[in-house]
């Protein structure tokens, strides 16, 4: 019997609605009833992971919600949040399964890269907090981390598509200045480390790589589900 | 103390999905935390609503799932299954707002059109019951159904969307040309009577008002849990 899939969602709801859309357009389907079950708790209430709150309390119950309504796993359209997974999981019972180790597994799993050099676009907290450099630690990849100017127009870009602002986002000139140059100096590929970057993917005027957490975590949970 | 909307989803995902973005570009928001708490269960295991199958069983038990994970109340993108509405109300405790009288209270707060005949696009097992046309009963508006044929095209362009082809809607051609003659015959507007045909919308070359039950839908939930 197919499982059911837990999203630990709200943060923000545009990364949840894009990791649910991400899940449906990757199931495989002849009819509607082959697709899987999903259960999403979309907790817009689960305070910033940005700044000096503490959203382990409001997580640890949405977890806990989804674990007693019948979810068989749990996944999380949150990258920074993942800094909270470890005491999230002490509290549950079903799998959680990081959205930073399946990302980190399947760039390992792609055998045709030479440049070894990824460009991290996250919020500033889970780069201070080390989130991806640790996961990648031991592995052929080299994280490049932007610098505390640049990194200031990433966490407003995101704060902008967490307002619902994809197109009109007021930071994507700025931005795509930024990526071209770290392309110019010869990186292949960026990390949309943060669930509302790959929201702007089809934005980014930049010739490179662009790996999306989101869509190897609903590809992972498609694959867990079935 | 904002409510948790719940979301009875599943049929299909692509109309849960679309429900969900709905209700999520009509919250007026400064911040991620002004969203509203959203319980979704999408349940694509619930049997077809069109053929000889009984649903009712498994949507009684999805609406007592979101009702004890904490839905203040309840809506359901699925016009059809709003046949066995009564019978899962009975079930739960919280309120269920059907999709199809909150369809019609829109319609008739609109004062501005002279004419009344609105053509039904939806399941053929949604205009067989009547739900559209029992509801408009007593109201200035005359809903007009399509012909056997006509219906025969729109139930394959609905199964196609169920399927994921919005775009790539084999019966899209087909659907156009029948909203053309209807609209040569004086008919002012289109109700998206099955949660598949608003998907299709922006795709209808065709002249006439679309009245999208989804987003009337999305917006008393965001009405609702303010």
């Amino acid at each position: 019997m197919s499982k059911t899939i837990g999203i630990l969602g709200g943060m923000g709801p545009a990364a949840t609605l894009d990791l649910f859309h991400k899940i449906i357009l990757n199931t495989p389907v002849q009819t509607e009833q082959e697709h899987h079950r999903v259960i999403i708790y979309n907790n817009p209430k689960i305070p910033p992971r940005t700044q000096h709150s503490c959203p382990l309390p409001e997580m640890i119950k949405s977890a806990i919600l989804l674990e007693n309504a019948g979810a068989d796993f749990i996944i999380m359209p949150c990258n920074t949040a993942h800094i909270w997974l470890e005491q999230i999981k002490a509290n549950i019972k079903i799998p959680f399964y990081s959205m930073i180790e399946t990302t980190v597994e399947s760039i390992l799993l792609e055998k045709d890269s030479i440049n070894k050099k990824i460009l991290l676009l996250a919020t500033e907290t889970t780069i201070n907090y080390g989130l991806y450099q640790k996961a990648f630690n031991n592995t052929p990849y080299d994280i490049i981390i932007p610098t505390k100017e640049e990194q200031n127009i990433i966490d407003n870009a995101i704060k902008d598509v967490k307002l619902g602002k994809i197109s009109s986002n007021q930071y994507l000139k700025e931005l795509n200045g930024i990526l071209n140059v770290y392309k110019d100096s010869g990186i292949f590929a960026i990390i949309g480390g943060c669930t509302e970057i790959p929201l702007l993917f089809h934005l980014f005027e930049v010739d490179m790589k662009m790996i999306d957490p989101t869509l190897l975590l609903a590809k992972l949970a498609v694959q867990k589900a079935a």
